[in-house]
């Protein structure tokens, strides 16, 4: 393959697929091959809208661009419940498959998902973009500093947005046949992925979904709080909600600092992301200041987050199409632990909010 | 009275003292009369170190600054536990009460003190010290903005500090029969207090305390999460610990807009402090970035908050005793709520993690 570029398919023609045309139009090993949308109709308009070249193979069913041979990487965006089907099949196709969250309905899904992308010799990614900033790298070596940070004991993440009624009535994560996570699967999601990157990945033990959820008229959980419990005494929260202004805080506080950011998900702005760490921090005389003051720190970046993901799982599947490497697991397990807590999550809620155990 | 200053005396020589003998100091319409301590030794002691000046009479007991018909007001930094002996009595000797927090070790107690207070026709207030900057009034403005805040619903709280060795053997505040309330008491008490703030001092309908907390060898709660839901579906989370690195974090998230804010018990400076605010955030085309960016609020105030409660307080103290008003209402009833939560957080606590409702 040498310098060539890795082939990416889409199937779907979902809003964050947009997102994810222009990441692989800017990422330096990757190129867009294929959409496939239910219509070529529906194709068609997607290509024109995104401006895409006339290179750009357009299909009218999903299953053409698993049969196109000059396709490497399909990337899925389809409702949730449509994850299983579709990323089995592509991982027969000998496809690579990058998967929108939440990657599947639950953990028996995914290990379907897992097994046939195993078997089959591809890399399994899901698309969580923030993991690949810059930021989140930092943010690792300051939670990885035993000295500045010491041992974590709470981390707490919130993940809001306000959906209108429009959203409310026809968006697929209120649908429960298509979404049946809800909020819990959408941006629920990115909670409990920063709360397992806080803690090392270390699965907490128990779950619990809080009292009071906010549910729509077809039940799906469209607000709710949720706690996390581990064993050496690492408790986390999240709050997750449709229903009200943006936010994306995320706090994670250790034994000897501190750290914290606000726009975790979704940085304020492309070029330069920030967070901010308090370290041994301490009151000043009769406590009337700190000492000392927290620290903000800058990190630019080149390429926006889901450019540098385009790019990081661009560089696995040229590893392993160049030079034969296995499939690097860290990313499906990752998912898999992200959608074990979700599971454990929508369990608690589903029992009236009962402490649940997280599986294996 | 006029011009004349409102005559402070404190019972009780703990280090939150010499924070309120410096406010004292620095308040335009108070000044200090007296300290009393549980010996001579100790109160000249404490007067030494605080460099008070020679007019300030110095007590070997309690009971002899509540028996001087020289002192407007008795201040109580004293244990918990004392507090109903010691604010009762102070009452009853028409003094008026600025009394730490806890106010109480339950509010059974603190209706003791209340009805002291009130039947002898004189004002309430607890030590809780941030209320009273200048920035909290800026903040309630912007919660109370239908437009730019909307509809609260969900609160998180962050208050924590790390103790050493010493304190977990010897402080008041880990000894059962001190101050049996541990961290919820001290540092709980102002996580309850910023999510009343936040609610608008609607009261919760229930409490659960979370899983997991860390108790001491004798049982006192050093480490602990709690819930508190509203009949309207607003819900609010905190954490409270002794056993990390320092943390004043507080987020309240309305329909339009969200407050932040990283410093709210102690501000990071005295002279200047600022929190942040988001409203109609929203991403930009291919959520790339928000539109718009949170908005800081610098906050600057010509005296230290803790200035600013004395000041207050005298205030108060001298609309009762030269235009014959009635004491404030507002600090003894926000005082209620507050314990009335810590109630129901304790007995949730207690319960092993039961839902609690919250007393009236």
């Amino acid at each position: 393959m040498g310098d060539r570029m890795v082939r990416f398919g889409i199937i779907g023609a979902a809003g964050i697929a947009r997102k994810i045309c222009r990441a692989i139009g800017l990422a330096p090993n990757a190129t867009l091959s294929a959409i496939g949308s239910r219509s070529k109709e529906k194709a068609l308009k997607f290509a024109s809208d995104n401006g895409l070249s006339r290179e750009v193979k357009i299909y009218g069913c999903y299953e053409a661009v698993l049969d196109d041979p000059a396709i490497d990487v399909v990337y899925i965006p389809l409702p949730t419940s449509l994850h299983l089907h579709w990323a089995v099949l592509a991982a027969r196709n000998k496809k690579h498959v990058l998967l929108e969250k939440p990657v599947a309905l639950n953990v028996a899904d995914l290990d379907k998902i897992l097994e046939a992308c195993e078997s089959n010799g591809v890399q399994f990614m899901d698309g969580t973009m923030w993991m690949h900033h810059p930021r989140t790298a930092k943010m690792k070596e300051f939670l990885s500093d035993q000295h500045n940070f010491g041992q974590l004991k709470s981390v707490h993440s919130a993940s809001c947005y306000k959906v209108d009624s429009n959203f409310l009535a026809n968006d697929i994560r209120v649908k429960p046949d298509l979404d049946g996570l809800g909020v819990l699967g959408d941006i629920g999601w990115y909670c409990i992925r920063s709360i397992l990157f806080a803690a090392d990945f270390e699965l907490p033990k128990k779950v619990m979904t809080l009292p009071n959820p906010v549910l729509s008229e077809s039940g799906v959980v469209l607000s709710c709080g949720c706690s996390l419990f581990w064993d050496d005494g690492k408790v986390a929260t999240f709050y997750s909600s449709f229903l009200t202004n943006l936010c994306e805080n995320m706090t994670a506080i250790g034994t000897n600092g501190t750290l914290h950011l606000t726009d975790f998900i979704i940085p304020y702005i492309e070029k330069e992301a920030c967070f901010y760490t308090d370290s041994k921090s301490w009151f000043i005389d009769l406590m009337t200041g700190w000492e000392p003051l927290p620290e903000k720190h800058n990190v630019p970046t080149d390429l926006p987050q889901e450019v540098h993901m385009v790019r990081e799982f661009s560089n696995l599947v040229k590893e392993i199409k160049e030079n034969g490497s296995k499939p690097e697991k860290k990313w499906p397990t990752i998912s898999r632990k992200t959608q074990l807590v979700l599971d454990a999550a929508k369990a608690s809620l589903d029992q009236g909010f009962k402490v649940v155990e997280v599986g294996q």
